[in-house]
């Protein structure tokens, strides 16, 4: 394989490369054609988005362990089928369920108002009818965890810490804490429940669930997340005086409900052995239809898939696509898929998850061995006409692919512009309609384009010996 | 009095000005500059906005003839009175009062899920724990009119009309007439209930209420509004086969409900018996705190009295602050307020109300007697520094208004910008949050301006003779 310096002036964002006299690996012109023509196929895609619209109309909402989850795998495994994937199947799993059956939160002194609230994914009980006290607030969390136990016990916590818009989501978990530790923190001081100001950058009355932490559950409190504007009205109120509030979550708690990870493939020919892992999340938060999150993730694998499918010859390697399932609430088919594939790990040589909403690919960040790292560029300059500029090698590969990023599956984070991201997530307002079917499609494009190099280079990024890196 | 033409060159804004020629009434120098003064307080203005965060957090939402709308007048009334208004009191009338206590709306098959829906105001109600049946689409109002019954009978009627964006509003009219006829129409046909796509313009899960037509309530049925998004939803399943959906909708229906006017005064001197009128609606609708709909509009006017009132002296004619109760559920208090006061209509000088949010007034329409229009172009041309260009002599003044000037009483319409006020009227994102203070201090001081003006030139704004117009 030839290796390469990278011309100068390849594109207008070269200033965003890494410094000139790095390697490049040369692309076999044959596979630089067709990742070409998938490229421009991919921007006029119908497959994947098609495949979002139908899952969130048809389908709707997919709260992990529901029989809605469980619609979602059946019609995924029928369209996956009709659609030509080989080996579609479910690999069944299962999970702690927990769904909201009442949330209702409301001021109650010195006037009645309604509060736009949510329970927190995993909340206990209130006791029936629900508890009634004054409110607390604490500015972040930190300042509930140094708070005297006497000032909390017998009240209703409330964490008022907002969220900063960023591109990468960076905000988020800063934000995520207080939803993750309140009702643990709380509880320990006594308090009678906790709320939260929704994790979420949108101006609007929407809440914006999401999962707490659930250990030492025994003693866990009741949690809500109440919109910014609420989380606005509150605050208020609680400067002209003290503000009673009552809080009602009522849940229904099972243990070892069924869950399971959908996977299709497109089945490879001299390497097929070797894994491609392109995967996004089924499940989805019950408010919304989980468009962003992630059905737009998941119609961007399965477009980019059926593109490399349609070639005229299969790829070398076998491209797989997961649909994990349990995802929001644990990252439960993750583990189940690292366990039954634990044999095989070391056969997947690359994977990546599209779980970040439907915005723009702007960076290709990769996590390859050091000698690789020339595969990644030759990546990252096949995608540069997509407004995609070279990342770091320190990527993620998403939440469901840390557990095989641990343990050394080489990975990639195609990252999206996530500004708006937060605006929608985990909200009642993650629908159809809030994708953009333009950005979308370069999605597809970048994922079936790095998918296919992957699959029919032979390229191996666990590479970590020195240059010059050997030919595929 | 002195009429000149208008100069050449006057403000950017020229252009839009009636055709040179038009003669111009001459303010008095001692007003000009006063208003001059007040203007430049009311662009600091904090009195009008601190009215609309405290009624609008302290006692939240106002539903017509409810405990909470009683609320707002005692708060209004204690608060005028700390502002040092005169004459401050509640005019007391009985309303029909209607509320919700369940309106909830989902899809139970082709698979089940939830719909942002709200009851519309007057909505009967469904038979207890709801009525349940295939839905049936029509693209607009006229759709349905001219529908077979035999198409209708035992359906869900869903009328999927949307509403177009516009600075003026002018979207409403045509959008809100599927809310009016839809239960009535539909009821005549068979339908079990009727929903229609939510009058609004935003692109969220938030569902917009309003009332809706309820003459012959008897056999009306129950109807409701489903957010934008899930309008879309309902149609792309609908696209797909049948759909049926469940609409429970429960309300709470009395007679003779309170309701009342709060009335607020800046007494006058030497004709102190002529009225300049001032007014807003106290009441709102219950899912946000109708800080659009319409505390702004009680802020603007109590703020802009507010500064007359604080002046070295006061004004020759009262200005008269009007707190209309039960505006939203069919105008109560303006009608009340015509009955009340029938026999000094003719000494209401001139009258408006700020219904319409708070973005920036762009126009000043007037209903002036045709004599009296150098008056209103001598006004248009003190607000020009503020943006705002003349409008035509067509004013309605504002809905409480409208009974006034049917009367005979000369009216003025600030028109505001209301390119998003139909993103949040009517819903629960209606919250003060959602409100410019440099925007709303802009509204301020054009109410400061002309009622000023109104109520110290003694201009008879009636007047139809022919010119030259006589001094004052």
């Amino acid at each position: 394989m030839l290796i390469r310096t990278i011309a100068a002036g390849t594109a207008l964002t070269l200033s965003c490369l890494p410094a000139l006299g790095q390697t490049t690996a040369e692309l076999p012109a044959e596979i630089n054609v067709n990742t070409k023509v998938l490229i421009e196929q991919a921007l006029e895609d119908e497959v994947g988005l098609k495949f979002v619209e139908d899952l969130t109309t048809e389908i709707g909402p997919r709260l992990a362990g529901s029989a809605q989850e469980k619609r979602a795998r059946d019609w995924s495994v029928a369209e996956l089928t009709e659609l030509g994937f080989d080996n579609v199947r479910v690999e069944p799993f299962a999970i702690p369920f927990w769904s909201r059956l009442e949330d209702e939160v409301s001021i109650t002194a010195p006037v009645p108002q309604e509060i736009v609230a949510t329970a927190l994914g995993g909340s206990a009980e209130t006791e029936e009818g629900g508890v009634e006290a004054n409110v607390i607030r604490f500015a972040d969390m930190r300042a509930l965890s140094s708070a005297n136990p006497e000032a909390v016990e017998g009240k209703i916590v409330f964490i008022d810490e907002g969220m900063t818009r960023t591109m990468t989501g960076a905000g988020y978990g800063m934000a995520v804490r207080k939803r993750s530790q309140c009702a643990r923190v709380a509880a320990e001081k006594g308090a009678l429940a906790c709320l939260i100001r929704s994790v979420g950058t949108q101006p609007h009355r929407m809440p914006h669930t999401g999962i707490m932490a659930r250990d030492g559950a025994e003693g866990a409190l009741a949690a809500a997340a109440i919109s910014g504007p609420d989380a606005d009205q509150l605050t208020r109120l609680l400067e002209r005086g003290p503000v009673q509030v009552r809080v009602n979550i009522q849940t229904d708690i099972r243990p070892n409900a069924p869950s399971g990870n959908v996977i299709a493939e497109v089945a490879g020919t001299d390497l097929k052995d070797e894994i491609v892992l392109i995967g996004c999340h089924l499940d989805s938060w019950d408010l919304g239809t989980g468009a962003l999150d992630d059905a737009a993730g998941c119609g961007i694998v399965v477009g980019a898939a059926k593109l490399i499918a349609e070639l005229p010859e299969p790829p070398r390697r076998t491209i797989r696509v997961v649909l994990y399932g349990a995802e929001e609430v644990g990252l439960f088919g993750a583990d189940a898929y690292a366990r039954r594939h634990a044999e095989t790990l070391n056969k997947h040589v690359l994977a990546a998850e599209s779980d970040f909403g439907a915005g723009p690919i702007w960076q290709f960040q990769t996590r390859f061995g050091e000698a690789a790292l020339p595969y990644g560029r030759a990546i990252q300059q096949i995608l540069m006409p997509l407004g995609v500029v070279p990342g770091n090698n320190e990527a993620s590969g998403g939440p469901d692919i840390g557990v095989l990023r641990r343990s050394g599956v080489p990975v990639v984070t195609p990252a999206q512009n996530g500004l708006d991201y937060f605006d929608y997530h985990h909200t009642p307002d993650d629908t159809f309609d809030k994708i953009d079917p333009e950005e979308f499609r370069q999605n597809v494009a970048v994922y079936a384009a790095f998918t296919y190099i992957a699959a029919q280079t032979g390229w191996d990024f666990r590479k970590s010996e020195d240059m010059p890196v050997a030919s595929q």
